[in-house]
């Protein structure tokens, strides 16, 4: 049996053109893999069928929708995942679930090697080949644009002269990745970063300066997990898309910065994550009634070491797993119900309740009903000031000197 | 001499009838002393002349708002200071500058007690006490409201026996206070946390329902404070100022939420601050502009713990001081600008120009003049992920036997 | 029925006395609890004799000491616990399994107040009533020693006129107090901080200074614990109870800091903890080969946590739990042996070796079998110093100006 | 003029064989450069001559003794620069001072590449590159070790057949570095891990096993750093040769372990560092004296990151400044004496002094003299355990349910 490549194929110009050119370079099969993450556009079906035309031996195809709204998504959701502040990780978490079905295709087929398209400067090329060397210790990668330095004109050339049955023509301004979880453009004039993004950027967002009437929607969640809307249960995936519809609707979850990439440099990036952006503010104010203090601060460490290595491309890392494990045990009371204002690129809570929440209405009151003791006070501002009192006796000692 | 206590005076019913209560509960004599820090309300000179008049031997008052915006809003800033990612330590940063005055008054006049009117559940006694303790060791603290047992009902009834010159009939449905860098509104119907806020909670910000056109500004900051507004020269207390008018009028900086107090409670908390979240998006994306990606990510971890000690009554700390020295050092080069919209709740970046920036062009970009060499990718990913791939490797190992 | 108060009872002068003490100044009825956490002396039905020869109406005796060992001491190794670096948590640990069994027997005999014999300054104080509070939220913590002022002369006054069975004469030089885990002495001369501890101050532990021969010992561990010396099976409790004999007659484990309370204040503490050291420094050293570099560098932090933690009486908090699910999740694959040599108050590492561990002899020898593939350090290089190089050159480009 | 390359020169074999090697492979003049940062062994003459006898165009040499003992070694002190609690970062503290006399020659000679005998497994490599890109961002960097692939073998070859003046034959059994601060041993026999280090391992210190009589020793330190030995004046310097000798005596700063390196494998490790271990016990319990709680807490925070950010070779990066002056604050009042018994492998603290400590004996006295108001203590203990509480009556209500 001839050497066989695994390749991630999007259906796009440069991996179609990368079945036949990995082919000629290594001489070796091409098994064409495709995974929906809920990127929209083509159709499982007509992907496959293409890479097939391409040249591929062998298309594996695989709605990992659910999968990946369940097993990648929401573990974002609950680590309140966002680089700098900001990113909700929307290309980062997609990456794990991609190489799960790339070494489970590889096995399957008999490969050595997994392809995928990224260039050289990128995070995705650590996400895709840090997890394959976890996942497949034993398999090598390769990255023809990077290592075998196909380029986009040369893409355009080869795909011209074999032929190939796909669109050569679309000059995109950005380069874009997209999945349920959120959008994310780049490169093109917001390269530039006193410029401001243009209308054209946007897809998964309306316009938030003229949104249509606010949307009220009561978000019930279960574990730090969405499980109804307005009461009508969800799944998962169907969480996000719905969020995705409505908050989008009204332009919520638009961001726009510079970011700091593993490769040590910085970049400008704009995503759209409406669904994801409203359910992470639904459930950090959830977090807000039912999380004990010290274990949300704590969890606030946590959650950015998690979002650090997720975003590095160290999903399938112990750490990952250890860290996992902590944000699952914080969860266990984050249930209850947020309502949620979505209007004009805002997403503002505006009441939550819990059966398992730490808010006692007789402890916080100043009316009637008060049971805090407010005579405890007097000792414990003692006692907590005690180390600050001192220290600042011996400044003075000193300074009095 | 007699004794002598200096009172937190804020003009208001509590505080005027606190002056004879102090006087009849201790024997001492009150001086009063009234801090601006933005407030609002009525001018220094009126409340100087209430004080006398409800009884206090001295009055002292200080127009703080300068050493209020430079000295505690700045370095709030600088910290990206939003304790549990919201709250931007609004009455927390104003304890402390009001204690120095409170602290310099006591040695100016000779008192040994100082008194606040905070009740016995609140952070705000912690801030006042400890601050109290550490600038100045040898005062004590009384809390008339707490430790006297002064409720509004005795102090209406004392202002109207003893004809104080104090209004006693208006009954505010919420605890509030406020100044220069935000208004805090807490109790009344908002202890119930499924209520949604209603309109008149508000005062600092519009309605963002119903926004004006969108206002575009450019912020020019210098190591990491606001210098100019659209080029014009602006001190850090007429940057807040103005950054709460424009921001403001488009209903920027409203925040509803369900917080934990130092004393161990949660409690729901309406806060607006809509020059001090506009400042905050901006700095923050000119740090992401100008600041080293593991100095900036380290610098998350120190701004949470600064702002939970300053959350916490620890301003005066030994702690803070050294944080605050790293976070000084980390703003040498936040110079630069930022071009924000702001819209119908939103203050959204979109530009960026910095002299002192990271941001390298030719490193970023995918189109001609990339300077970044690719090559290195392959032995970067291969090193970075090689503690991992050899754990993989051994739980792969161990599953296979 | 009358009252109850479980109190919780050691069998010395100060709770013997506070047997009678309480029912006096309570009117109730005292249930004495003794739990033996491998303190030593007595035997647990002579304490319960005493007991109710002084007045107790019930007495609970457990002997806890494998429970001890298994769910407090374990954790304890597993996060290497050290408070300040250097403070095994001995007493730190013992209280909750102590607080564990004064609610059950609160529950038991139904008594509505616990009540312990710790002063008002110390840590213990609050272990005890924290852990009371969280266990049993329902019972009221009573402290005779602080609360009503049951100083040692009122003790020996009290004992010798109701003729307790108690000895009143012995004055002990020191506060001690002893588990298993170690042993903590303070007090006395050594409140002057600039005294070196003298040879009565040691009980666990022979003088370093003249040792026998040296002692190898072959520790083995599965999951973080110790399972097997030198090839013997032991329980947890057995591998304590044997390393302290043997380390602590190689005089291993004796601490000697300043050290600081919760309660604000720096104190003097010796300890002995002979088992407790000896097994923590093995199990690090078994921890550096097999755990791997991100997950350790992280459970520095966490075991920090946990360590202030629990020091600090949040045993039964929900971020403890949080973190011992991390801790134990960590704690996979550290199995295997590590041999020690313990001489003259070291304990040495000398050999390890794990089915489980990471080391991998190929990647590290510089001899023939050598695997790592040298050509990847460049490209590693350049990526992984570029934000810095980066850095560098605004800072020289600055200066140039 | 010729291209001109800077080497790392130690006077040994291989960079003795690198001057010519160099100027074989690249065409390019070789300015060699030795630094003497305590190591020892031959003068900086002797090594001057021998490099250009070997070929060298020029030879630059530095005392850097004192600079790296004040500038290098005393931030590691300050900062307790443990890496994985064990190793005090002897190699890892030489590199930048190093790093800064390379890129000093390289400007005043003219060259525009710097080389280094590093191997492309190690730390070092890492080290040098990563501080020369910083330091001197258009120098370019080569390895002939690593990159031009000079063997031992081929140095031996080379150095014969060129009577080069450097001995050939004695064949190190260990690769080892070493300089004032101490000395690192790695390779050989060491590569498996289950052997014992063997006598001629060591060269600091003596066998602890047979140890001299006790040696007490009282260390003055100001700021942080020692700034007298029983009284008498020494430099930074002289403090850490005077502490290898006697602590070196008795056998103290022995380390075995594991590590991880920084390229992402496990390796064996010895390292000698007496002076540097007894002076950070010492540090460490003055500073558990002089140093406040809560900035202690996070000061070890901050240390485990700077150190694992030196280790990691980003001396020159912008995060370890801004770490360094955090840790210059808190030393501020790091003044007074430590006694410390050497012995035997033993470096124990035995009393501790200072006139800006924070133990306060009237605080912490359980005798007469007290000033500690115990009835704080109930206040403190209920709001303290307040959070837990609330967290255990929720779950205690769910579970009764």
């Amino acid at each position: 049996m001839s050497d066989r490549v695994v390749l991630a194929y999007s259906g796009g110009l440069d991996t179609s053109v990368a079945i036949g050119w990995i082919g000629e370079a290594t001489g070796a099969e091409v098994i064409a893999v495709a995974v929906d993450v809920g990127q929209g556009g083509e159709d499982l079906e007509t992907i496959r069928r293409r890479a097939l035309d391409c040249g591929a031996v062998e298309a594996y195809v695989a709605d990992a929708r659910d999968e990946f709204a369940s097993e990648y998504c929401m573990p974002a959701l609950k680590a309140n995942g966002l680089y700098m502040d900001s990113y909700p990780l929307v290309s980062a978490v997609s990456r794990p679930v991609i190489v799960k079905h790339l070494v489970a295709a590889a096995q399957q087929f008999g490969a050595t090697t997994v392809a995928h398209g990224c260039t050289g400067k990128g995070n995705d090329q650590v996400r895709f080949e840090v997890g394959i060397q976890t996942l497949g210790p034993h398999l090598k990668c390769i990255a023809p644009v990077r290592d075998l330095a196909l380029t986009r004109e040369k893409a355009i050339s080869y795909a011209e002269k074999n032929d190939l049955p796909i669109a050569t023509t679309k000059k995109n301004p950005f380069s874009i990745d997209q999945n349920v979880w959120g959008r994310a453009v780049e490169t093109g004039f917001l390269e530039d970063i006193w410029n401001g993004p243009t209308k054209d950027v946007y897809d998964y967002t309306d316009d938030p300066t003229f949104p249509p009437g606010a949307d009220e929607v009561v978000i019930t969640f279960e574990k730090g997990a969405p499980v109804a809307l307005d009461g009508k249960p969800v799944s998962p995936l169907q969480a996000i898309q719905e969020m995705n519809r409505r908050a989008g609707a009204q332009g919520v979850g638009r961001i726009d910065i510079v970011e700091d990439r593993l490769v040590g440099i910085k970049s400008r990036e704009i995503y759209e994550a409406p669904g994801a952006m409203a359910l992470i503010a639904a459930h950090r104010e959830l977090e807000n009634v039912t999380v004990e203090r010290e274990q949300a601060r704590f969890k606030k460490t946590v959650g950015q070491r998690w979002t650090e290595l997720v975003y590095d491309g160290q999903w399938f890392s112990p750490l990952k797993k250890s860290l996992d494990v902590f944000i699952e045990d914080t969860q266990k009371y984050v249930n209850g119900d947020i309502r949620m204002e979505l209007h004009g690129g805002r997403a503002t809570v505006t009441g939550r309740r819990s059966d398992t929440g730490l808010y006692d209405f007789n402890l916080a009151t100043y009316d009637e009903g008060d049971s805090f003791d407010q005579s405890n006070a007097r000792g414990f501002i003692e006692l907590f000031g005690m180390s600050s009192k001192v220290a600042s006796r011996r400044e003075q000692g000193l300074a009095g000197n």
